[in-house]
C-alpha cells in the first residue's frame, strides 16, 4: 500500500483535540472521514503531534496509507474537497517509503505561541491569540525562558494527566519575539522546540512567563518552581487559543 | 456638549456596512446603540469613511457627541463592555473640539487589501483575506498599478450605484508589497491611499490588479480601460473580504 505524508492546517476550535474519539468532533476524525470518501474502509492516520482541544496547527504531519496509488496532487485536492466545510486543510502530500512514520521518524516538534497584550478587545484575530490587558516587559520574559532550557525534570510543567513515562525532556528553544503590529499593541512569538512535550508543557511555560512578563514572578521564581518539580508549583496553565504546532522536524524534510 | 473621537476596530463580515440602516445589522448602528446604554436617547454619530458590506477596519475613525464629560478611558472601556459580543471594539478615544469632524476634517483615507495566493483553502485566516488558487505576478501587477496614480476620471472603477458627484479623484498611492508568510504561500498587501474614494473603487482596482498578475491582462490594457471611462470595461469587482479601513488621516493626528 502506497503510503503518503500529509502537511495538515487546522484551526483547533471547534475540535476536541486532534485524537479521534467515539461521538466527539476530532482534527483525525475529520481527515479519516474524508479518506472514506476516497476508499471506503476505516482508516487509521497517524500524526507527529496530538494536540489537545482548542490548539491549532499549521504545520501538523500524518501518515496515511491507501490501497490505490493517487497522484499526490489529486489525493490533495480531493482530501479538502471531502473536507470543506471543517477548517482543516491539507497543505502538502508527498509520498513516502513504507517505514517512514509520521510520529517515530520526527526528530523535532516546534510549536508557537501567540500572546498579544492589548486593552480593547481583540476583534479580527479572536480565538486564533491569547490576549492580556496589562504590558508585559519583553527582557524578564526573555530572561526566565532561559531557565528553562536544557534537559530537566519538567514535572511542574506537565498536566497531572499526563501519561508519558517519564518527566525529563530536553528544552532546545524558547524564543520570544516582539512583533510590530499595526495596532501599536505589544505581540510575542514564543517559539518553542523540543524533540517532544508533556502534555499541557507549552502552555503551562507560557502561562508562568506571562506572569514573570507582568511582574508578579521574577526569573528566579521560574528557576525555583522548575527545581521544585512540583506541578503546584506551576504558574496558571494560559488558553489553548494562541497555540500552533507550526512545523514537525524529520532527518530530511519530505515536503522539500 | 463634549465631542470624542473614536478608533475603531470592527469584522465587516456580520454588517451590512457601516452605516447605520433600519432593521439591518450595521456597525454604526452597534456604536450607536452602545452609547445608547450610556446616555439613554439617540445618537447620531459620524465616520471618516462609509464601508460596504463585509469591509473590515483596523483604523475607522468616528465623533460622538456627549452629554456628559465622561473621562476618555473610562467612555472607551464603558462602550466596550457595551458592545460585547459584536465584533465591534474601540481601539482609541480622545476629547476633540467641538469643530472637529471625523469626515470633513479628514485629508486621506488608507485602505490595505489582502490578497494570498495559494491552493490550499486558507483555514486560518478565513474572511479576513482574499484567496485565489494561481500564482500571481508581482512585477506586472506593480507596474499596471502605476497606471492608475494621480488625477484621473474613474468612472471605470466605481460602481454604477456610486453617489459621488464626480467621478473624478486622485490616487496618491497604490503600493504592492510581497509578505513572506509562514506558509510559504504569496501573500500580497496592496496599500491604497486618496483623499477620497468612489464606491467600490479599492476593489475595482484590485479585481483588475489581480487580473494582470494572472497574466490575462497586460498593464497596458489597464491604461486602455482607464481611459475608456466605461464602468463595462473594469476587471471582475473582487471580494470584500479583503479590505480594511487601516487609518484615516487628519492635519494632525487626534490620537498621537
Amino acid at each position: 500500500m502506497p503510503r503518503y505524508a500529509l502537511k495538515i492546517e487546522y484551526d483547533g476550535l471547534p475540535y476536541c483535540g486532534w485524537q479521534r474519539q467515539t461521538s466527539l468532533p476530532t482534527v483525525q476524525g475529520a481527515i479519516e472521514d474524508a479518506l472514506a470518501k476516497l476508499e471506503p474502509r476505516e482508516h487509521a492516520i497517524v500524526a507527529a503531534g496530538r494536540t489537545d482541544t482548542g490548539v491549532h496547527a499549521t504545520g501538523q504531519v500524518a501518515h496515511c496509507d491507501m490501497e490505490k496509488d493517487w497522484g499526490t496532487f489529486r489525493l490533495s485536492e480531493a482530501l479538502n474537497y471531502h473536507l470543506k466545510p471543517a477548517p482543516v486543510a491539507i497543505t502538502a502530500c508527498v509520498r513516502v517509503d513504507d517505514d517512514w512514520h509520521a510520529r517515530f521518524s520526527a526528530l523535532e516538534r516546534r510549536y508557537l505561541f501567540r500572546l498579544v497584550s492589548r486593552r480593547a478587545p481583540l476583534i479580527l484575530e479572536t480565538g486564533k491569540i491569547w490576549q492580556v490587558r496589562q504590558p508585559l516587559d519583553l527582557a524578564a520574559m526573555q530572561e526566565a525562558a532561559k531557565r528553562l532550557l536544557g534537559r530537566h525534570d519538567f514535572t511542574t510543567f506537565r498536566s497531572t494527566i499526563c501519561q508519558a513515562n517519564s518527566p525529563m525532556r530536553t528544552l532546545d528553544v524558547l524564543d520570544i519575539e516582539q512583533v510590530d503590529r499595526r495596532d501599536g499593541a505589544q505581540e510575542f512569538n514564543f517559539h518553542v522546540r523540543a524533540r517532544s512535550f508533556l502534555h499541557n508543557q507549552v502552555r503551562s511555560f507560557v502561562g508562568t512567563l506571562e506572569r514573570v512578563g507582568a511582574g508578579s514572578w521574577t526569573p528566579d521564581d521560574v528557576t525555583a518552581a522548575l527545581e521544585a518539580k512540583d506541578r503546584n508549583r506551576c504558574g496558571p496553565v494560559c488558553p489553548p487559543q494562541g497555540l500552533y504546532l507550526a512545523e514537525v522536524g524529520y532527518p530530511e524534510d519530505p515536503f522539500a
